[in-house]
């Protein structure tokens, strides 16, 4: 029986478990990148393990979340990251030189090599054939330190494209016809391969944008054939030794088959709160608009760009909208800026921010009250934008531009003057502010620079015999990382500093909770289906770790949270008859018996409401490296353990 | 005896008072501007007036400061300037357009007219012999409504530049050069004029940097002549229609005159805290530089940049260093795109923030801890970068894009291939960011937006006929308005909320006095010397008037605080005795009896300390118009009884 493209890489990959969907399989990581929101508390956890070199092939360390930098906090962890790089063997990319995966994917990403991200979008890389996966800090830590990556072995998707996109129809319209049919969580558990003839019409930015916000979907990650066209992209980013040819086996066995047609395909809109609440653009033409966003690691590619600017050229942004556009790239932003695109865009009245996430992360760019804001990003959730009541919706760059122009939701194709974007035949290629470790015998004459800001994180303790404690918080379905544990420019300063940032910990759900924990000295948490999902923050485990929870008992889980839970050696339990949910109160007290010893030995787990006078099973949601993780109180003590 | 340039345009613009130095003098103004962190509450004031069209020839709103948008104020406030603007005759510049004196500059200023903007570097408008002046909202708002603008009438001080700049040096080391001489307090009282041969060797731009600059001299204004340069730059606007010549008379009458040779000037910095602790950078040379960000409204033309990128061209950015540079509009920053500049500038690694006034009013950008950052801006008060313990040098862009590529503080003389920067003979000139007024009979069809955090500004009663309340708070000397009304990132956003802003202030001083304010209703504040010194924001005077403060009574007071108070409806007082500060304490009960009659009728002022028991007189600080002013409840009302 033949191999899958995914199942290929991992299995030349594998270093422990059996390939079999849903056990848990440890990986071999080649390369890893971290941004700065996540980077410093995980270059914090690679310094604790004791680690003197990263072992991996390739290890890159980005500045693009915290750069407006509105206090020293964030120059400070720039710093930090700059010089722990440097001594430890990592390649930093310094603010200014753009976005992680679209740097990334330019100047460092290897068909099929493994990469994890300590970023919920890594999965952009697998736009070239490359294994990509989403994880936590603490994982990329491991991994920089040689040690395995483990995730559940997903389940194969094959999305089957045919025919060609109809202009003015664009990647980003793919990927959203993609999460009406799956929705947000139907990738869950599953890799997601693109195929068929169509995938020969999509250049590599155009796959990069589908695979990116693959992670909307909740797949474990997405990924396309290493082909004819991503060795042309490779060769104009003058890499073009880095290609191998990729392909799944013809006979390969996928669990699921969906097939696209994209000549069906018109432009679509994820509506607000969510990435698959999509409308077809023609359905929303009576939107007035208040504001439009084009960047972020989904849609800043030079192609991307270069149609926004042939839409916006010799005409004026509308008088009421207010058009930000961020370059993804320093080499993206450099070809515009000779080129004359820039020049158009820029005349067009369009407000120019710096090359970094910016808006897509609420870092500024908060639409007005109630404001309707148009953006090509990949997330849509309530309040991330900094405006509580902000209206966003996610669309293609064209649909965006077009917009932009008019005022109102505007389908791109009433406009006239569609030409194809050629990619170049080479790319600007100047890595000058990629800055190099220093090499293995200077590395101890490199000097760590720490601001005050910059506080160590929380070290969790083995498990305990027993754990009686209140139902601290109870929530319902779809609780995102971003309801856990808020970003934003006012807080994102902050992730250095776990017990500053625990004040806002659930602030959105119920601005009492830490005082509650802290009162209480710990507590478990209630939640519905879903829970976790959205960024890969594993500060969403960390905070709570350091206010005192103990576990987490839901009806269902998204992976990555699962996985951080369990790195910060906090219980993630399901409920094995979801009706049980109902069962329980915000504040009951609860009591897991001899959880422990039923960790260990994977006997039934009971958890006991004591106010209640009833109890219940519920089910761990961990391998049994996890398990094992979780009785030493989380990821690095185990580590530590194993070297003993 | 013949008149100088500035007594000429008063003498033209004179509508009350007569020109004796010292002597209330009431102008009419032709233009006005504002930019949007002081133009929100400028708007709600001149709403107040119920004048339904502006009444000067000009009325520019800009949009530069708050552009970071970290929450949905900004962006409120935005849409509330763009609808108010429209409905009453006020030209609105949309963010991402520029920073207000630059486009003005660029755009609507013109020789021999007056300017007053609620912003203090407004004397950029004297570059091109514009006689400009920052100002209170609530001034602009009169002069908007077609009120007079008073000030004291200045002495004149003429500075002769002589010869020419060596090459690498520059027009900021000219006003450097200037400040070192006379000190932050030397303009004080005084109108400073350009002129010699040495002005035939500096463009409009250049001109504009020393005119902009003049305001950390504590000068009234900066002028230079109108002249061929200015016709030739007006010109290249396509405004020569605009350009009168301009000059002071042969035989002008000067109070002081100071003489500079060019010639002999060397790149120099102004160090950390103060814009006149002024040294030559040569002598610097051991300081090793953590940022540098160029812009601004001193040092952000077509010309400074030009210069940057030409110094910058080929080479990058030192790895430690920071390096942010915003161009000062859309003009610059389009002429950049397209004549190859800006693509060697983006090039060598520099980060580019949005067309605003950015990191100079601490709007991001912040340096990290200790760090030292090299500005091409006009201030660097201890903490404005809003890194408290930040070092920032203000320098010339020569001196700061030398400093960038080094790492460390770097005399650009040490620079190879300097050449000469051409003026261009024609801009580019695309005022498509700017949005014309509705003409007049639509304006009652233009709705005016607001946002939740715009708030109406408070509204003060008549003075009544005694004071009866509470020293609610007594401070000591040197009380500065960043102590009565904090600035900074994260309250400026709330300019326009009065009642949020209240919760801050003298929260440096003392985080109960807003609660008492509002506990006891009512209150009068115990000042010591030099009462009110620093910025002219009209906020330490409105935010006092919210919580209920009467009278102020100090040692002695700052000029514009002081005129601010008597805009606010509130009596600044002062001891007769000094010694009487003493006899008074925190929380006593106080009496002004028949304050009233007193003010009108010019009779003297009695203080009664009712819980000691004791009697005191102090002085009113207030001119004729004043005291009318004051018995009316301030500015706003008295401007509507003059109108009755």
């Amino acid at each position: 029986m033949g191999l899958t493209l995914a199942q290929k890489i991992i299995k030349a990959h594998l270093l422990s478990g059996e390939m079999t969907p849903g056990a848990d399989v440890g990986l071999r990581i080649d390369q890893t990148l971290t941004q700065d929101a996540t980077g410093t508390m995980a270059y914090l956890e690679f310094e604790a393990m004791g680690v003197p070199r990263v072992k991996t092939e390739r290890s890159v360390a980005y500045i693009d979340h915290n750069t407006l930098q509105t206090g020293f906090e964030n120059a400070d962890d720039h710093r930090y990251i700059q010089t722990v790089a440097k001594k430890h063997g990592i390649y930093f990319s310094r603010p200014g030189n753009g976005i992680c995966h679209q740097v990334h994917l330019e100047r460092f990403g290897i068909p099929g090599k493994t990469l994890i991200g300590s970023d919920s979008h890594t999965p952009t890389g697998g736009g070239i054939g490359m294994l990509s996966f989403g994880a936590g800090g603490l994982d990329v830590a491991v991994a920089m330190g040689g040690g395995e990556y483990h995730i559940a072995m997903p389940t194969m998707t094959k999305i089957v494209l045919t025919g060609a996109l109809s202009p003015w129809v664009s990647a980003k319209d793919i990927i959203l016809e993609v999460l009406r049919r799956m929705s947000v969580k139907g990738g869950v558990g599953k890799i997601i391969e693109y195929g068929g003839e169509g995938i020969r019409t999509l250049t590599v930015p155009e796959r990069a944008t589908i695979t990116n916000m693959g992670t909307e979907l909740g797949a474990t990650t997405s990924i396309f054939p290493s082909d004819d066209i991503t060795r042309a992209f490779l060769a104009a980013q003058g890499r073009e030794a880095d290609w191998t040819a990729l392909s799944s086996d013809d006979d390969a066995v996928y669990d699921e088959i969906i097939e696209i047609d994209l000549s069906t395909l018109e432009p679509l809109a994820a509506c607000p709160h969510s990435p698959d609440a999509v409308k077809p653009v023609s359905a929303l033409s009576d939107i007035k608009v208040d504001q439009v966003c084009i960047g972020s690691c989904t849609n800043s590619s030079y192609l991307d760009l270069m149609r926004v600017a042939s839409i916006l050229k010799g005409k004026t942004v509308h008088p009421t909208v207010s058009l930000a556009i961020a370059p993804g790239s320093k080499q993206v932003y450099n070809m515009l800026a000779k080129n004359g695109a820039l020049a158009d865009i820029i005349a067009s009245g369009a407000r120019i921010l710096e090359c970094a996430c910016g808006p897509c992360i609420g870092m500024g760019q908060s639409p007005n009250s109630a404001g309707v804001s148009l953006r090509t990003f990949n997330r849509n959730f309530e309040g991330r934008s900094g405006t509580a009541d902000g209206q966003v919706y996610l669309v293609s760059p064209e649909t965006a531009a077009a917009s932009a122009l008019t005022g109102v939701f505007t389908d791109p194709r009433t406009l006239e003057g569609w030409e194809k974007i050629e990619m170049p035949e080479h790319f600007l290629i100047n890595d000058n502010m990629v800055v190099e470790p220093a090499p293995e015998y200077l590395s101890e004459t490199v000097d760590v620079l720490r601001g005050p800001n910059i506080k160590p994180f929380p070290v969790s303790k083995p498990l305990p015999e027993s754990i009686t404690t209140k139902a601290i918080l109870k929530v319902g379905d779809n609780i995102t990382t971003d309801h856990i544990m808020p970003a934003g420019a006012k807080i994102l300063p902050y992730r250095s500093n776990i017990p500053y940032l625990s004040n806002f910990c659930f602030g959105v759900c119920d601005k009492t909770f830490p005082e509650r924990c802290k009162a209480e000295g710990s507590g478990i948490i209630i939640g519905g289906a879903n829970y976790g999902q959205g960024s890969s923050r594993e500060h969403a485990a960390l905070v709570p770790l350091y206010l005192g929870i103990k576990a987490v008992v839901a009806k269902s889980y998204a992976r990555i949270h699962c996985a951080n839970l369990a790195n910060a050696g906090i219980l993630a339990l399901k409920f094995k008859d979801e009706a049980d949910y109902d069962r329980i109160d915000q504040m009951d007290t609860l009591t897991l018996p001899d959880i422990r010893a039923a960790i260990q030995n994977k006997t039934p787990i009971i958890l006991r409401d004591e106010t209640k006078g009833i109890e219940m099973e519920v089910i761990p949601m961990m391998t049994d490296r996890e398990r094992a993780m979780v009785v030493e109180g989380g990821l690095l003590n185990y580590t530590k353990s194993l070297s003993k």
